[in-house]
């Protein structure tokens, strides 16, 4: 127990300990400036070099404000400005505008970590790593919940049959978005900018995108159901949904996710003998619950948020592109997240399971 | 909050505290025996006088060990043996023998406390509650967390708003059956006894029924997927169970229910506003957490288990037989349930979703 929990937050994946990554960062929204960016100041690997945003101006204003070097604007990014002063491009823009920055920066021979979802639709997602593929950049998408400690943990432990063998799984990730962002015409709300919906490409995916890596097991058939009743989500099919998974090994998952509703996030995986429980679950503040026999842990953990979180996963990023060691959520894991997610919303239109 | 702390446990139903309910406990297992029979002698409106079982000798010895008056087999009882001994019938047996003995009840114009789920289909269930309608004798389903206090106090603070309009509903049951009862020919996994399965008529049914009480609302439409890989669910379609259902007012519910994993017991009420869970949720001993705003509270509760819980229950039929007040989960009331577990199973058989 002394050695788990010394070695709780250890970097099993790091390989290389040297070397440099410099970033463009791209949409300079408020996750990027107040938490992607501080990440990577502290990060041991990453560097933030030059700030992208819609004008030059502003591009130059938060670079002067946040001691980076360089600020250009979207065109002059695309026209390849500062294309020397930085190794990697950070996407942080609505979902449908990745494609066009990781078009540029496959040009320009640079590696790309892109948000999730990593596109809109997954016809622009299969570009999107086609793209990466041919220009023969890493491409790696933005699931910061791979290199969060309890993830890891929880992932180790199903493995070692902690569980014994998975039964069932239930994720549930809400938000009330109009509180948060109080702004009916917000792009998550805009389906021309956020892809098929809002509450399954925002927040269900991490109930999906984590089961996936906690059992190292796919979904192979969906059933869901989605509503919308409020007005600012006239735009989208999905104020709410919930939906029902078969995983390989008919493991069952069921999930909802809503972004008008009491926040709370939570993953729970039961098996035969054993569960195991993120809660929180998804925000950076994870905490790890674990049961098995008659014996219940529950580990917390201040040293994480998402700022720290995203420190953990800009330097699994750059110790990938410095080392020799591949990318786990490629782009290929990504857009089979993208198929789940058009296959969840076809369900829900249907009224009918989709295989996958 | 003093005030409602000190009236956590009040029945708010309560009518009378003046009579007395003389109980015939028909299905002397162990649940009869060593959780209903001690439940009813501590409580303030019944009393055991009969005990019925196989045979007359073992009726007999465990009416001698558990100081009651009379032990009758099966066929004394419905031959009318000792019917001026008792007032009312607790059915406590297999799913698939409820009929007989109700009827054999109704028929000696005893009113009846019938387990859940009331019979082992629906066409048996529809008789059960006709036979008790023609002979004007009540009928109760006993659906204990009705008069839970954590169940009772949820259910007044959704009716007040505390979580704003209900948007999800998460409901877990799982125990490993085969620890409980090492016996893979037990009638819980015989389909001529249970009826439609396992999980669900056993375990699913808690919370199926827990959510149309708190919500005070029906599902419409359930879609489910069901699996039995181990030999022992051989005779049973659902080793796991899981459902998606969607409530009346657009309200989405996910359930997973197993009788072959790690114990778990979990409600959760997510709304626009607010959150409700019970957890543990169901066998006795079940808390309450509410989360509004920012502000969290966990209600432990020391003085409850099962036979406490069915203490309430026997006092809350035995109220209902001595006072006025209607009961409310009767025979529709449990005959709806049986309509949904047969739909849940219908759903799973077809791979569709199915109207309720």
């Amino acid at each position: 127990m002394l050695d788990w929990i010394d070695s709780y937050e250890k970097r099993t994946w790091q390989t290389t300990d040297e070397g440099t990554i410099n970033y463009a960062l791209i949409g300079l929204g408020w996750w990027t400036i107040d938490v992607a960016l501080p990440a990577i100041e502290s990060s041991d690997l990453g560097e933030v070099t030059v700030l992208v945003s819609s004008s030059t101006e502003k591009a130059e204003r938060l670079a002067d404000e946040n001691d980076v070097a360089r600020g250009i604007s979207y065109d002059e990014f695309h026209d390849g400005a500062a294309s020397d002063e930085y190794d990697a491009v950070y996407i942080g823009t609505p979902n449908a505008y990745h494609l066009a920055y990781a078009e540029t920066a496959a040009e320009l021979d640079k590696a790309v970590l892109c948000e999730k979802p990593m596109e809109a639709t997954v016809e622009r997602a299969e570009e999107l790593v086609e793209t990466c593929e041919a220009a023969d950049v890493p491409l790696m998408i933005a699931y910061r919940m791979h290199t969060d400690p309890a993830a890891q943990r929880a992932r180790e432990l199903i493995t070692d049959g902690f569980i014994g063998e998975p039964v069932s799984v239930y994720g549930h990730n809400s938000q009330p978005l109009l509180e948060m962002i109080p702004d009916p015409d917000q792009w998550r709300l805009d389906s021309d900018l956020s892809g098929y919906g809002t509450s399954v490409m925002d927040l269900g995916i991490y109930s999906i995108n984590t089961a996936r890596y906690l059992l190292r097991r796919e979904p192979v058939t969906v059933h869901s159901n989605m509503l919308s009743n409020h007005e600012a989500f006239d735009d989208v099919p999905d104020e709410r949904a919930s939906s029902l998974f078969v995983f390989e090994d008919d493991v069952q998952m069921i999930s909802t996710a809503s972004q008008r509703a009491h926040e709370d996030t939570h993953l729970k995986i039961t098996g035969t003998e054993g569960r195991i429980e993120l809660r929180p679950a998804f925000h950076g503040e994870c905490s790890l619950h674990l049961s098995r026999g008659d014996v219940s842990v529950t580990i917390e953990h201040d040293a994480f948020d998402a700022e720290r979180e995203m420190e953990e996963e800009f330097d699994y990023f750059a110790d990938r592109l410095l080392g020799d060691a591949e990318i786990y959520p490629d782009g290929r894991h990504g857009l089979r997240d993208m198929r789940i997610i058009e296959a969840v919303h076809e369900s829900a239109e249907r009224g009918e399971p989709v295989d996958l």
